[in-house]
């Protein structure tokens, strides 16, 4: 089920750039939380061009969710919730002209050579308007996960190349509500530049998403295949521009020494409260199980590669062809991915929350 | 099902560092392949310490894989292919200190607290052993993408910060014969000077690991959460010490611009060959699904948290501790966890190999 | 993931009788099919009151199945089929009486407790409207068995205790055009005349509903747990009111002597061609895998449990009620339950079939 | 994975008649639990020959299990538990002028079909040999359900169309102890007479079992797919001799009016008791989802297709050949299948006990 993710809180999806809309189905959601389509919207509405400055698209989308089922009363049944987001705006004629093409960067030839035809109308499924309903998913997770006392944060800490540390101290909290969801304050003005200057020449920007996640319980995860790690790098990855994943000090990791790189583990400061750590190297994930601290990954986007340069390329019968994608698009899918990589995480918690459940079935077996 | 891999070929595993020994079945292994106890061990000697050099744990492991079943006149039957590998040498006693103890960069914790209790014999479940049960299932996939004409290889690429591009070009192929399953013979001795000195210091070392995939047919992976990317960031990350997965580019694809990080189709050399790429940033994957260009991947491997050194900790209730991993351990992991990340992505492609197959179910219907 | 079946081609569902509709999601089902909504109106039409004669339900439903995604230029594209069925006729004021009461035979009681709460408005989640999106999905499935040479039908052979064979020769095919979908002409006014009386009666009916499926090619089912009788039985008594199932001979198999019960092989009609089966008390499937004999199972459907006359029963704290359901009911949920059981059927065949491509991968290897 | 059963209590076997053993892996375990090999091995004498009286084949297997991983300290650790079983006393030599030959009744064509060969030594994989593997993982089941004071026992009902009801009043308690395990005393020396009389005629018996589950509590089972008569079918067809199954009334309930079959709802004897049900046709199953009421299910057993009667078949390639099976078996398939089907009951309710757990992971969320 390639469009299903999760093993206990799972969300398959479905839907194109131009058919009728996208949505999906949350099943396994415990019953009793409170949900309307209001809190779904508000995390849809982060996803859309209008919070995202001019690093935005310049279409117009209005994404209202519409719930369809597994809401009774105000609050959910543990049956399954439906969600349908309509499509509007589609003007599948700007896509006419690609129906043969396989562009560079995208999943044309993929799909072209899996399925043997494609729906060539703005990508089909492969669009990133598909994310829209992991972020609803997301939007019910985060729901679940608030009622543990858990949330989830994500920003852009690098745009272009060109680091977000180098302006302004970090402060992730409220950075969705920033332009770019920008880590700090100061370095927007020098994006908005670099994102003007790339818009002119044609071409596109990649960057780098922080995700944190805070309230973590120690103990999720499971060991060997499925440990959280895995599954977090999994769910993340799957958002197409992805294409690097760091857990804690990931990538540097390589480069030290075990007695730097191991957390120290401090004793309780109240008795009946857990250990601490004394640093958090690991990313709050030890042996692929949450420690308690903060789950903290990085994720490097890659450019757009809608750019509007002319590029060479092929038909897909083999035919040698120079091109340029028309329409509008985006200079860079960092403010549209943040939303989605929070989403990813949301819904990978939300299932270890609820696979890791099963261990207390046996009455006073466990902690 | 937290100990199994795969959707369609599927591994589960079990046992720990210091009971009976550890094992697998592999399920849904097509019929007709040729296989053998040989073939398993060939792998499996490739994680031993003999073929590590001077990185390598000073414990003798023999690691003697036993076929227990679904293999019949020397071929596989389509049936669940069972393996063992005894434990020997198990000297629980050195461990017996740290029952207690929570090691820091160990999974100790997060066991404790995820089950309410543990075998801490050699890290029980949570060991480095549990690999052994990895390459052996990722050796019978191996058998099935020989068959295809697929073929995995992996090497380190750095150690300790030292990269090996400043040493040599480039080898790939051949570098598991290699002390360190180095990238290239030059920089073995500077990697051998390093580990001698950390191992003096009492300390250790992380790396960072290439894998590379020959011969994958375009169209395996599947759209949204099953992207072949995102299937093989799951595999790796799965492995203990990996903190990073890279794909194609990786990391440095966020500072590239869009007409950077395009791959460029070009026509085919000749009629009925598919299409070539100009350059391969993606790392032979787009939107999910393979291109047929190489698949090659990076991941950061971790120093071992077991050092020599004095470490201060915490035990299972909390009081504070001072304490030394007693017990002989490896400087390194690198050269253990290049056949286990071999294996791991052998198993992934596998996997999506198998699942592929549904689309020609309809006779005539695709490509 | 308790709102989907199958594990290659996969029907995932959601939807309440009275809330905003009901739909699916079929994912991996193979690109290049043909498929419009009028293919699966049809068979949902089947499920509806007026072809099911004096025993369908008062109540007039629509069912207009609309399709939302994964069929492009009149063909599925490989990725989700997303299908929704609005509801409308909904009068939720004839259940508010009941929200307290568990009513006998009804999920109630299971619903409650398990979930602590429930959409008691027409069953919710529990009612047989849900069986309509497993119609749609199973009308997906069936396209996929035809252009592979495999049909799948239902008929009726009792009712209310009186069984067909005692009217009239059996005559399967055609059978759903009929009313009851009758396995004969004959019995249809005595059918008729025992739901008129038992509906004066203030009662209701079961039956027993025989399927079967032809032109299924043997090799199909797994080994172990899941043989296709074992999925097969898992997939109809899925449905609400199926209280046994029998494969092939059946509860019968139990009296009968190995040497009557075996059915022996006889060589093919023509080299080329597979052997045939002097008998089929097999039912189509030896060892769980199918033989190329058709596929047969008879289910036992319990009476509906929504009866006019006063019942006890108590509310969900305890309190011990005497009540009437209210509303217009069935008589008997045979006419309606005659496509469910032909859709679930078919989702089980489309499943395996696709499952068992995965024999063929290794060129040569196999039959 | 068509060699594992259950979605959080997992269990996974491998194994053929004549090869190394059978064995399998249990995952999702929960810790604590006290497991030994002792309370495993009690459950596999059930299975032999010798407890089951004459009508138990002659062959004498020991049947020694091993447990593997996932028990430290006498108690389970919550990772997979492996066991092993080796294979003795393998005379692959009886079975060799089979190599070539279908035989009636047996798996043999489904195999060499779906796998173009097959392991012919005794059935290979689809032997009842197989289905010790079921009675480990149940008695490993049945170790977490006593923890929840919930009992699973199985007896024969019926033998060769004989009833014993006819004989004796039930005493299903105890009825493991008895030969045939049978449901009475009375009836055993009738069916000892038949059984003896029908291996005199060269001839084999079916039967019909029944399975019990007490003290299962109301709220288990999924709704839709997965409700848990639907998974009980699912189980108990995957064993390879069952062509029925009935859940509660069964059959029966066709022939019922609504008014007779409804259950009614007692109120609680005492407050703060759930409410009991005036009777038990729905065997102690609605919508799906456990009432509280004992668990009841039918399954019919074919008789063994192994008979010593000479029979008609043909060989691989279509020829014609008249043969019989040489080697020394059961008359029937009941001593043997009693265990396995209440181990497959078990190993059902245990799965879903955990599946359960999920919904009460919101605090305060419900009952």
């Amino acid at each position: 089920m390639s469009s299903s993710f999760g093993r206990v809180f799972t969300l398959t999806t479905y839907g194109e750039s131009h058919g009728a809309g996208i949505g999906g189905v949350v099943d396994g959601c415990p019953p009793g939380l409170k949900l309307d389509e209001a809190v779904i919207q508000r995390e849809l509405d982060r996803r859309r061009p209008g919070s995202a400055g001019i690093a935005g698209t310049s279409r117009c989308e209005s994404d209202a969710v519409r719930l369809l089922s597994g809401v009774f009363g105000g609050v959910t049944t543990g049956t399954p919730i439906a969600f349908h987001i309509a499509n509007e705006n589609q003007r599948s004629g700007d896509y006419a002209g690609l129906a043969e093409i396989w562009r560079p960067g995208h999943a044309d030839m993929g799909y072209d050579i899996k399925y043997g035809l494609r729906d060539y109308r703005g990508g089909g499924r492969s669009s990133g308007r598909e994310t829209a309903a992991r972020v609803a998913g997301g939007a019910i997770a985060q729901v679940l996960l608030a009622a543990r006392g858990i949330s989830v944060s994500a920003c852009a800490v690098e745009l272009g190349g060109v680091s977000a540390s180098e302006y302004g101290a970090p402060e992730p909290f409220g950075a969705e509500e920033r332009p770019y969801a920008a880590i700090c304050e100061e370095v927007i003005p020098v994006w908005e530049r670099l994102t003007a200057e790339t818009r002119s020449a044609g071409d596109t920007l990649g960057g780098v998403v922080r995700v944190e996640a805070r309230g973590v319980p120690a103990g999720l995860g499971e060991p060997v295949f499925d440990k959280l790690d895995a599954v977090l790098a999994h769910a993340v990855m799957s958002v197409g521009a992805v294409k690097s994943v760091e857990i804690g000090s990931g990538r540097e990791a390589a480069r030290m020494r075990g007695s730097e790189h191991n957390d120290p583990f401090l004793p309780p400061e109240e008795d009946g409260l857990p250990p601490r750590m004394a640093s958090n190297h690991a990313g709050g994930i030890l042996g692929g199980i949450s420690t308690g601290a903060p789950i903290i990954l990085h994720c490097a986007v890659k450019p757009i590669p809608s750019i509007s340069l002319p590029q060479k390329s092929v038909k897909r019968h083999g035919e040698a062809v120079e091109f340029r994608v028309g329409g509008r698009h985006d200079i860079c899918a960092i403010p549209r991915v943040v939303p989605v990589l929070k989403a990813m995480t949301a819904l990978t918690i939300a299932d270890m929350l609820l696979r890791q459940c099963r261990m207390h079935v046996v009455p006073g077996g466990t902690a």
